[in-house]
């Protein structure tokens, strides 16, 4: 990840952006423009942390379905997993949604 | 849109999302998650309203595609045009950009 989208001058709304911060962003943006990954997020979000075993039941989807989600969510660096004997243990990692809420922030200068 | 979108409580990180919410949010990070799409809205939101006819270049994509990306943030209800005479001025709509920013964030009862 590019040093220069950890400043919170990097909104969408605050300066044109470059192809890199852009290219870094849409990423992150994928990795949330799904329905079931949205949820299951959430899911992960309302604890500490969760069973990947408990996720299958309350997002109404497969087995399969949910774990490529979680593949997608670990990948764009937004959930962290730790493997505990059959399972894996899913927790959110702040930092990477900071970032794109961020990107969405309108910039001070503008602000009533 | 749901009411209940408006609702500073919807935020991915406060609780477990409906499905109806989480289709409406997918279907605006969608819009984000191109980045010719978010160097668009960022050269839009750089100015009050921008001429389509001044996106072009600075994207550095073909016309056609540059409406195809346009029509997409339109749709979204990120961007609004006018038409005047051959051309479309195009301005921001703060109010669902808002709304995808307070998805992501930190419910008030979590914070340090």
């Amino acid at each position: 990840m590019s040093q220069n989208l950890a400043d919170p001058a990097c909104s969408v709304l605050a300066a044109p952006l470059t192809a890199g911060e852009a290219s870094v962003l849409a990423s992150g943006f994928a990795a949330l423009a799904d329905p079931g990954r949205l949820r299951l997020l959430s899911l992960i979000a309302d604890r500490p942390e969760v069973c990947a075993c408990a996720l299958v039941e309350p997002l109404g989807k497969s087995q399969p379905t949910v774990s490529h989600h979680l593949k997608v969510l670990t990948e764009a660096g937004l959930i962290t997993g730790d493997r505990r004997g059959r399972w894996i243990w899913y927790r959110v990692v702040p930092g990477r949604l900071d970032l794109l809420r961020s990107a969405l922030e309108q910039p001070a200068a503008v602000l009533p």
